[in-house]
């Protein structure tokens, strides 16, 4: 999507290196990945972070373990099940550490194999974001032409582009789409407290694809939802459960309230990867990651030299609590956007995915 | 409350002095004003905020005109337009405007009975503000009774404590009552962004008065909602109207949704002086203030230095947009706490109290 960057490839040297999201949008960092724990590391400080990319640099962390470890299938196997469990949130992540190691443990060339099976992974994930993008691009026309409407709001939580998912994202996908159609488009983007991936991550994309924005505070959805200036709302998802409940960045849940209160569409753009099986009650099944209070705590952004600093903003003996995602249930959900179609978030229409 | 300060004061030299909220909870720093002028500033600003304080310094406000303009009603009357209008989504304002213009219309010593007056105002605010807290307490422990508790959750939203309204708040004075009756309460309290008063203020007040809190990014009620975390909510308001919908801090509404949807007990606090009876529909009604987008990309706190520091979080070329308040509607509301007692957030009920 971008001019510059993948948010990951393999340099000159073989390494994996990544575009540091920790530091956008203020400084554009790259971090080199040498070897498995380095990719576990990578993950679990959110170096990088969406769902998508989180697969696919745990994907990229067997292989480099396959590359530490070439001829000792138990030990690669073994050392996987710690990129695995880097957070617990995000079911691509198992479902791309799994998919390697099944590849592994069949494999006769384990160094060549692993590398094929990490850039499939990649490789399809373009396919899909681009199918999700043309899907709920769809949907928006489809939207427009019933509502009449000369342009069209959109509100996004968090970041679901292409820093989150190769090579358009999921929830940003339809609109990059749009945009390519000439589709009047604007987007609420929701700050996304306490790691503003949102403010920084999600307007850095949009600037740099000129897509019309504006932040607003996670506060505000409501009041723009109940004087009708959000047109549909649409967020990417770490976990969809067989029942459709949908695990995101905390603070979805809000919005898909919100959204039901005011009859406004809120969609949920996933790539197949993103369902859990296993699950249906996503609230008291889906294991919600807690993280560091210094997330809320200490603030980042550039001072008036146009310096990197962390600031901090709330009293030094003040406790903070720090969930990482939230649930929307089901029955808040207009519907799923995947690369199979649009689905109802129904249980009898996820199980046929299966 | 405090054992420092009121929010406001008359200082030796007759002038009034107000604790500077902005630089709170980093620095305690005060500032003087000795003109009407200062005072429609110092509001709207927000040196000053939160209904009653509002209503408090425009009162000071009037008073400190008197002073400049002693024996010109005209004038006087005049100029308190300024203050009026300082802010417009918080009627307390007007109505504390209005009740000094009221007075000096019919005085015959101006100065005298202004500043008597002002005093008055502070003085019922004080006790407007003991009786909601005795009134809020009584229903925290009717919910511990009938559920069986052995502490007590309340999630609060922006500040209305003593900082808001002298000399314990409306939405925090039951929490200060609950913790003079020594139940063991604990507070999540919403950042509040963009301005952060949860963060900044209510977290420094509840420091300082010794109650249990924790710090939660706005997108985190729901999530604690879901898991039975919170057992009432709680906040101010800026404007009721006699139909029952309540302006507050943008967010509010958010988490009304949330309460509601996850059958939690949803209360207003409020002085019989934050109502609107000439308006009922709120959405459609009420003046939402926009505020400067630049609270949403400069945020404020302290470097590892200790230092006070502005930083900008934002891309330097994304536009923000800064709503200071949002409606919750009446259906939502479960009661209105005020010191006439527990009322419902229905008109004929809400009629009566005119």
């Amino acid at each position: 999507m971008n001019g510059k960057y993948r948010p990951l490839w393999l340099n000159k040297n073989g390494d994996l290196e990544v575009l540091d999201q920790r530091y956008l949008p203020h400084e554009e960092l790259t971090r080199v990945l040498k070897t498995g724990d380095d990719a576990t590391e990578a993950i679990s400080d959110m170096t990088v972070r969406g769902a998508g990319v989180i697969g696919n640099v745990a994907a990229f962390g067997v292989y480099l373990l396959a590359r530490e470890f070439e001829n000792n299938k138990d030990k690669i196997i073994q050392e996987s099940a710690k990129i695995r469990a880097s957070r617990p949130t995000a079911v691509n992540l198992m479902w791309a550490v799994d998919r390697m190691v099944e590849v592994i443990k069949n494999s006769n060339d384990i160094l060549k194999d692993a590398k094929a099976e990490a850039i499939k992974i990649c490789d399809e994930d373009v396919k899909r974001s681009e199918t999700i993008g043309k899907i709920g691009c769809d949907i928006i026309e489809d939207i427009m032409r019933k509502k009449n409407l000369k342009n069209f709001n959109i509100l996004t939580h968090c970041n679901a582009g292409w820093l989150a998912i190769i090579d358009s994202g999921t929830a940003l996908a339809p609109i990059y789409e749009a945009k390519k159609r000439g589709i009047d488009i604007h987007v609420w983007v929701d700050e996304t407290r306490p790691r503003n991936q949102g403010a920084n991550l999600t307007s850095w994309e949009l600037l740099d694809a000129g897509v019309n924005h504006t932040i607003i505070a996670d506060n505000t959805g409501g009041h723009l939802m109940q004087h009708e200036m959000v047109d549909m709302v649409i967020t990417g998802a770490d976990r969809v459960t067989r029942c459709g409940d949908a695990a995101n960045k905390i603070g979805t849940y809000l919005k898909a309230l919100s959204a039901k209160d005011n009859n406004i569409p809120f969609y949920i753009a996933l790539p197949l990867s993103t369902f859990d099986f296993e699950s249906c009650d996503g609230v008291k099944e889906i294991e919600i990651e807690m993280r560091s209070e210094d997330e809320v705590h200490i603030m980042r952004g550039i001072d008036s030299n146009g310096k990197p600093q962390d600031i901090r903003i709330t009293p030094k003996d003040s406790k903070a609590i720090n969930y990482g995602f939230d649930v929307t249930p089901a029955r808040l959900i207009t519907g799923l956007i995947t690369e199979a179609g649009l689905i109802e978030a129904d249980e009898n229409e996820i199980k046929k995915l299966k």
